[in-house]
């Protein structure tokens, strides 16, 4: 696990003002990566580091020549429009990098004067999904979420005998990713109407969200090896937010015996911004199991992932509608959750995923499954909170809705803050769900 | 679908005496497509045709620039590393090149002398994946593999309700697959030994193999777009042999409620040669439902699928066991169907596929599912042919099996025969397993 460093400390102050707000999601102890590109000139995407309310373009960095050593080899490889060789250089390279941004940007660096040309207004530009996903891997790693889910399937049986032991997973579409901003029209699909004994294809009436965290892979591992529990998140790059999309009438139907398929594969909406392992250090916290629940088996479990294996991120799921926007009104937020509730930890998915010898690629992308807390307010998405769709929310203005109408936009939030340390963010990852097309 | 032209003629023989034994996989009516390269020169890959016992090498014939027009567009496709751009120009540059091949190819054709040290004999190549695979996904089409597995499970009640109606497939690994001949190390995973109340960690001890077709796609299409039944064809570049290897005992503890995850995503072994929709065109045979069952949704129904959607292509898995080798006994066929007998087509996989406005990309990989026949004898997979591991096979020396044991070699084959046609063959996609690694 990275440790508390320089890059840290609360007291450090950035040469660009926007930085320093406090509440923002990019401070100068953050630093997190995209690719980006301005908007509307026609450009090549290229690596980016936010700042404040701007973007460091880290290809024209790169072009000034003023970084040396292991931070100029690495900071060469997010010249790039995709990460994946950055990402694939290890968290050596990433911390690197991270350690000389910090102090060109810090105030008092000799270096202000040549890169203040170099930040962009975040305003004026866009962006991509930040690596080339090789494999998109999807967890279910809430027991929150699952308990809930399985309750509405088996009230007297919610959670499956495997739940407690197996890291759950499924393989997602990798295609179908799409960075926050990037709308998708509501899925047709195969659904079984209530009552009916024979399925028709419709546009899906049961669109949900699905509040999570995703995590792309830094370092892979050749097939055949496995990568223990101990080195874990050294083939981590850094995390995002992730809203994996669900069709639930679709899935009710299609999803025996193999699992979600078309249910899910239509879209997959990520954050643009990538926080590093290293940002997150301060946010660590301890990862704990009830006493009265066996500990993992051994591959899953040591006194690292005991102590500091979880990770503090509060997330945060926000719905407004096309009436409430037409009318003013302000977004709805509908899920509030903490990724250290989850049953298992970053490290844990990577060591299961990997004990059979699969191989990881850099750029390969992580779910960590729909994120719900607790209680029944902290649920990640509308199947849990309306109850199977049984109990409809009121929105601001008076809508209500139990799945997702043609409109509404959804948007993820996340940001971790502790005491002594500055507050930061993943920024956001949204999409609007347009009417579906003819078929 | 493809129609029969002058490259199908049965009389057509090729100045490449190999082609034109009978009984063999690549004569000159079949003409596939590999990336390959010369074993031990630490040459690069490029493309390959099948000929005889012999690979003509397409890097080299572009070189020479004796092809014209489309051909030649298509041709300098196939001078990279993958296949993927070959297979996103389309069908009428595939149809294109074979051709061009066809005729260059034959008796007679003037290129002979300048096109003969173009052969590079198959005994000293070696391969690669066709195509770098984006997303591979892997369906379950066999009706006669779906209900003896499910047999297993549920007696009474084997076939699921939404089998008959859904296209039933879930996502799989792309960064495991590999190329025929490529071994791999027995998997561990999670385990629950019967009569236990709390799994372990082993090495998988109810390795399986299954008989399936891979289909590689050509042009692809645009995310929020889907692929008509009608034209789904015209979106496949070829078809390959593939096995999905998996773990029957990581499979059972882990696949509910998500699907197949680590029971299958450590190996996927798919043939080198990939097979035209071209070439296959004389094998095309009538998709027909029992009468009593109901017609499908209209989205995967139409007169060109009832009277040509299916593919008459033999499919047999052998095996030979590490002791079998030693004492010189040959191999022992497991399984034979046939392709025709799969429950959907291969357009109405892919028209299921993109109903939800999920993107395929050229290069991706869509598995068959295991390939059983309607016969006990016909079955896919050592779990179909051993009822679950409770009735062993009796192999040449003596030796039995429920599962594959280290040392245990799987060959797939695949051809297609019709009177008064030339047999086209698949080659062969084959692994050895070996022992697992220490943990």
């Amino acid at each position: 696990m990275s440790t508390l460093d320089a890059t840290h400390d609360p007291a450090l102050t950035s040469w660009v003002a926007s930085a320093n707000a406090p509440g923002g999601d990019f401070p100068l102890q953050n630093l997190p990566f995209a690719v980006f590109r301005r908007a509307g000139r026609g450009e090549s995407f290229r690596g980016g580091v936010a700042l404040g309310d701007a973007v460091l373009d880290l290809g024209a960095l790169h072009a000034l020549a003023v970084l040396e050593g292991s931070a100029a080899q690495a900071l060469a490889l997010c010249t790039q429009p995709t990460l994946n060789a950055f990402m694939a250089a290890g968290p050596g390279a990433s911390a690197a990098l991270r350690a000389a941004l910090s102090a060109a940007l810090r105030c008092g660096s000799p270096l202000e004067e040549r890169l203040r040309p170099l930040l962009i207004p975040q305003a004026a530009t866009e962006y991509r999904v930040a690596a080339q996903v090789g494999d998109f891997t999807d967890f279910y790693a809430s027991i929150h979420h699952a308990t809930a889910v399985g309750r509405l399937f088996r009230p007297d049986n919610p959670l499956l005998p495997n739940y407690k032991w197996v890291p759950i997973a499924y393989h997602g579409r990798a295609s179908s990713i799409r960075v926050s901003g990037q709308d998708f029209a509501r899925p047709w699909g195969q659904v079984l109407p209530q009552g009916a004994t024979q399925p028709q294809l419709a546009a899906a009436r049961r669109l949900d969200y699905e509040l999570e965290v995703g995590v792309f892979i830094g370092r892979g591992n050749r097939l055949g090896s496995c990568v223990p529990l101990a080195e874990a998140e050294s083939h981590v790059f850094g995390l995002c937010l992730l809203n994996d999309w669900s069709a639930r009438d679709v899935q009710a139907w299609e999803y025996q015996p193999l699992g979600p398929f078309l249910a899910k594969n239509f879209a997959t909406t990520v954050s643009p911004w990538v926080v590093t392992l290293e940002a997150l250090a301060p946010f660590r916290v301890s990862w704990v199991r009830p006493a009265d629940d066996p500990p993992p088996l051994s591959y899953l479990d040591d006194a690292a992932q005991r102590r500091a294996g979880a990770i503090d991120i509060q997330l945060e799921a926000w719905l407004d509608t096309a009436g409430m926007r037409a009318r003013g009104l302000p977004a709805q937020r509908l899920s509030h959750s903490s990724f250290r509730d989850s049953w298992w930890t970053v490290a844990q998915m990577l060591a299961h995923h990997t004990v059979n010898g699969c191989n990881l690629e850099p750029g390969d992308l992580i779910g960590s499954g729909t994120q719900s807390g607790p209680l029944p307010a902290q649920a990640g998405s509308l199947l849990e909170l309306t109850v199977g769709g049984r109990q409809p929310l009121t929105l601001p203005g008076g809508e209500t809705r139990t799945f997702l109408e043609d409109g509404d936009r959804v948007m993820l939030r996340g940001w971790c803050e502790r005491d002594g340390y500055v507050r930061i963010g993943f920024g956001e990852a949204a999409a609007t769900v347009l009417p579906a097309l003819p078929q």
